[in-house]
């Protein structure tokens, strides 16, 4: 068996998808909704009082829980759920980004589940269940939208964790994708999302086993898209048809469909290297991968270079397997995206070096990667590229 | 709005998808089974007998109707009806192509809603639901195991019908795709599933308004995976990699991907001029789209040359209109399908052309198309074109 696809996440697209959230919860027979969002700046655009006022036209309830911080916090997640549950709330809407979304699934498992939600996060109990989960969404980026994940940064302990888990019900209800509703993106985290969305690709791409040559020519289409329309948007911030590309994009990225067929779900070392960064130093995440990925490439070419050629020609018509790096690279350059841990702003001595790798293997207690299995050695060695010790 | 997406089919991919299908229903918590096939392929290559085993090995009852044929018959799926019903089955496995895949939604559709069948395909009623349905696929076409479709052919009529449903209640709940279990599909049968698959795309890809452009090039890359893999099929039946590569891209076609993001689902002409040929004369689908492709391209290209130029650019690298549509049927020719309507072994005078045209259209009661709306006359000319009168 190969992997397969289950993406049951009905999905809206277009200017004014979002218009019919109230007509599509009534359908469903909701009857009061928690509506999650960020740190203000759906107040601000006016959406969410356009959210409010369409949920009372079609006579459903709700309740406000504002405070999402990018790097979603376990202790917000906590108020999330003891609200959902005193208010009874029946559906989860999440107004702005991958972060608030994340946040919203895990007010959805924690509800369902009871008990403590970080042991969902931390491998003690599975997800069995989730209060149903919609989104608004604001960002092209992460493609929690069509997915099966959700990342929480637990900032009760010392140092604070950053942890993955996807289950089936990580596919949340209903998606209302309107490209429109990210012109007002920045470019810097426009060019992270879009870097993110790169990575998502990426990370299936470089899996140890055979691939479906069909799913690897859609991955090269994919990234060939990203390639063309963010610096379109970067320049041209409301240009609809460059923010409908990264947005689908974006979605289709991370839904599954680009590991159909193949072998396995792929390598994800770069995810699990920068999740260290982003919960430590609390960087953008698609400028830590950024960042991480060029030295990541160097250290595991020699595995099967076949596969960065095959890589290199399908998006840039490069067959080389460095300068197919170095393409990426340049890309990321272009877009203003650091290339290495320095152009995070961080200074990363040796023993940040040492004690980040500790962190991904969880005190050298596992592995990671796939395409090239790496220990805390090999990943200490990446972060030392990537850092210029 | 544009076009989104729904496909919550849970699909199972790769060698011996089929293997688990005892356990997947056991799953869902299915008691009986009606298990509906065609005529008798799957029972001699054993696959029938191993389901059989299967399903009784997971304690799950089930009844055997078997007799779908291509363009598949209302008057068996009455049959399928009744027998469901005296059976108390609520799950059903069709073992088969697209026919019977769509002969088993129409049963899903009766046992839920009662009354004459017919008046969901003949637009006289609205599917309100179904009896939860499953595929184990044996021919990549029809793309019916992720799609809203399903096509019956009212054999109790003279003329005869064939009339197409649309409805989210035609997305089945599990569709297991094994590429060995096409190994054994005819040259024949494999070019015309692949023109089918083709056609999907290529009738969507032919809208009227904005495109999405990663849309168009997800489109792009599909064609071009059927035109590199479909001569590997014909020359290799038993090769994987080709088998597999044709059934994805059959899926995808149809599942509604190929139209995210766009004005609208596309153009459908191709389709309704084909069926009146399939029903009456029962052709291969696939073979009928073929044999009409070309001259419904000449027909409509002057509405926006353009179009035509963004596809032959994006598959065979080639932007002359008249030229793509030329590479396209050499593509058919190549693969032994018929580029018009005497190849399909039809003799097609005017009459045939003038009662075919009305056939279309309803007796002039309706238009179709959207790149370009036809009308009777239009039609006419088009067989007219096709069958070189």
């Amino acid at each position: 068996m190969s992997v397969g696809l289950y993406t049951p996440t009905d999905v809206h697209f277009g200017k004014g998808a979002e218009d019919k959230v109230g007509e599509i919860l009534k359908d469903y027979g909701v009857k009061k909704v928690l509506v999650h969002y960020g740190t203000g700046s759906v107040k601000r655009s006016g959406l969410l009082d356009k959210v409010e006022k369409d949920l009372q036209e079609n006579g459903i309830e709700y309740v406000l829980l504002g405070g999402v911080v990018p790097n979603p916090r376990v202790s917000l997640v906590r108020k999330g759920i003891e609200l959902a549950e005193k208010e009874g709330v029946d559906f989860i809407l999440a107004v702005g980004g991958g972060s608030v979304l994340d946040s919203a699934k895990a007010i959805g498992y924690g509800v369902y589940g009871g008990g403590d939600v970080w042991d969902f996060y931390c491998g003690k109990r599975k997800v069995e269940g989730t209060v149903p989960v919609g989104s608004i969404l604001t960002l092209s980026a992460t493609g929690s939208e069509m997915s099966d994940s959700s990342v929480i940064t637990n900032d009760e302990t010392d140092p604070i964790f950053k942890r993955g888990v996807n289950t089936p019900f990580g596919r949340i209800k209903v998606a209302l994708l309107n490209p429109e509703l990210t012109y007002s993106v920045s470019k810097y985290q426009t060019a992270s999302g879009a870097v993110d969305i790169m990575m998502h690709t990426l990370e299936r791409y470089f899996l140890n086993g055979e691939s479906l040559d069909f799913t690897d020519q859609l991955s090269f289409t994919l990234l060939k898209t990203v390639i063309k329309y963010l610096p379109v948007a970067l320049e041209d911030p409301n240009n609809y048809e460059a923010r409908a590309n990264l947005m689908w994009a974006g979605t289709l990225s991370h839904n599954g469909l680009m590991a159909v067929g193949n072998a396995n779900r792929g390598d994800w070392a770069c995810h699990q290297i920068e999740h260290e960064l982003s919960a430590e130093y609390d960087v953008a995440h698609g400028a830590g991968l950024a960042a991480i990925w060029g030295s990541w490439a160097r250290y595991v070419m020699d595995t099967d270079p076949s596969r960065f050629s095959k890589l290199g020609e399908g998006v840039f018509g490069e067959s080389d397997p460095i300068k197919t790096v170095e393409k990426f690279e340049e890309f990321f350059k272009s877009a203003d995206m650091p290339v290495d841990i320095a152009g995070l702003g961080l200074e990363f001595d040796d023993e940040a070096c040492r004690r980040a790798a500790l962190g991904v293997t969880f005190q050298d207690t596992r592995t990671i990667g796939n395409f090239k299995v790496l220990t805390t050695e090999d990943i200490y060695e990446i972060y030392k590229m990537a850092s210029g010790n």
